[in-house]
């Protein structure tokens, strides 16, 4: 399993082949996005989560999303340690994903790593990642269903409609709900998520205490995870979510698969264009088209990498 | 300006004999990025940055990237309120941007906006932005100095640490000083951004301290922007910063037309291809590589879009 998810961070020749023979053994697994600002204690209540299906007897694969990775190459020791106590146990899985290459690497192979321990039998897949912005929008595109979590003491109501997050939201967690300010954070939020535009028929994301640390309100949280996916299958939006989400696949390989090729297309090299368009003999739009032009010719090779 | 901009936002045909035209006349703004979680004051800061450019009779423009946007489709009033005092100041020219279409839009519509800004004469770009994690990676590519806001009550430094920020930083600007706990989180912020490995040459971020609802500090950041700036032309680091920010544009132009013409292949439809994989037919490699097939193929149309 570790095998196969370096591979697939190092995009090794071997991955198209394990993907077609893993191919029909996917989409069985719930996967969930665990998303929220720092500090608010994603990987406490991942860890928690963990604990809780366990004790279901449900098997759980974890992927923690770094976002430090493009810098450092990897998570902190804090988490390695808060996920040590299911390092025994043989039906969890946890692994962090670095972006080992340039930006949108991980946008990449997130999902495929996803589809190792989907095809694996995992019942449910968590995918944990710091989202402020822009990378929930990503995590939603990825998971089934989108756990965003907030905390006390962390920015008003009117700032995590900023974020977006009511739209991404599937379930909302207000995790140290133990804190004085935790009611005004559930107040606020379900008063601004009344204000979002929903069909009759729409999903409503329901906001859950927990107190991470030690337990408290997980099984709650647990149940509005299950509900979201039973919701997603009635609702045919599980077909559709997955479509969008294979859509999203096929297309950032392909991406990274021009990136990779851009680097030598014989008599087009996108450094030569970019130091063009820097000292103001070019313009993007123009060395863009040549770019295009230099992948379309025969020159430019085949279109297999 | 602002039909330019909309021009970019709507990827308008005339656009590329505007880049052509306006090409020339870049590179002079000193382009800013202004990041950080919500809640910390971005804004606001962003607002007395302008006021005190403007005391120093420096123009200035703004683009106010705004992460709702791929659902909202624009800013809550709150930023447009705060940035009024600048509204008849024809020094001045502040901007909203949108994404209007799917993922990546902006990273691919905001450093052309930039361009329009630049060539239009603007002595300083600043570019707003929520950023923790993946968005400031974006913004640092963009801009030549990126300032990264923190605010006490925001998270600790270990979680700072974590979302990747010292390294993106280029000046660090701790808001809302006047707060009982403004000083650990500047002294937490000097020790961890000491533990960072940098050549003797390279530049230290400084760390500030802000007011910015009453314009205190606002002096010493307006000055720690410009000696980074100073720094980038003495050490070289500027042109390369460009060369790479430009790199980064024509890609994410020639990426963004490729998508637009996946939509009509002919033979080949991501939509059927994503189907496949969706159903566990097809795996993502595959999809791409047929994908990427149906681009080099003639049925696939000229490279021209």
């Amino acid at each position: 399993m570790a095998r196969l998810v370096s591979w697939v961070e190092d995009e090794a020749p071997a991955l198209t082949d394990v993907a077609r023979l893993l191919a029909p053994h996917t989409g069985r697994a719930h996967v969930v996005g665990v998303t929220g600002a720092p500090g608010v204690g994603k990987s406490t209540t991942t860890s928690a989560l963990v604990r809780h299906l366990r004790a279901q007897d449900r098997t759980v694969g974890v992927l923690a999303v770094d976002p430090s990775s493009p810098f450092t190459g990897g998570a902190l020791l804090g988490d390695r340690v808060r996920m040590g106590e299911h390092a025994e146990d043989p039906g969890v899985f946890i692994r962090s994903m670095a972006a080992r290459g340039h930006l949108g690497g991980l946008a990449w192979s997130t999902p495929q790593a996803v589809r190792v321990l989907d095809a694996a039998g995992y019942d449910v897949v968590l995918v944990e990642t710091v989202g402020v912005g822009q990378s929930e929008v990503e995590v939603a595109g990825l998971a089934d269903t989108t756990l965003v979590l907030l905390a006390p003491g962390m920015g008003d109501g009117i700032q995590a409609a900023k974020a977006g997050i009511l739209e991404t939201a599937d379930v909302l967690g207000v995790n140290k709900a133990d804190h004085p300010d935790a009611d005004r954070v559930v107040h606020d939020l379900r008063a601004a998520a009344a204000l979002v535009e929903r069909e009759p028929d729409d999903w409503r994301p329901p906001v859950r205490r927990t107190v991470a640390r030690d337990g408290t309100g997980l099984a709650e949280l647990v149940t509005a995870l299950g509900e979201h996916r039973s919701w997603l299958e009635a609702s045919g939006q599980l077909a559709r979510r997955r479509a969008r989400r294979a859509r999203a696949e096929v297309e950032a390989i392909a991406v990274a698969r021009l990136r990779s090729r851009w680097a030598d297309l014989g008599d087009v090299d996108l450094d030569v264009l970019a130091g063009e368009v820097a000292a103001g003999r070019s313009d993007p739009y123009a060395a863009a088209a040549t770019l295009l032009d230099g992948l379309a010719a025969p020159a430019g090779g085949s279109a297999r990498r």
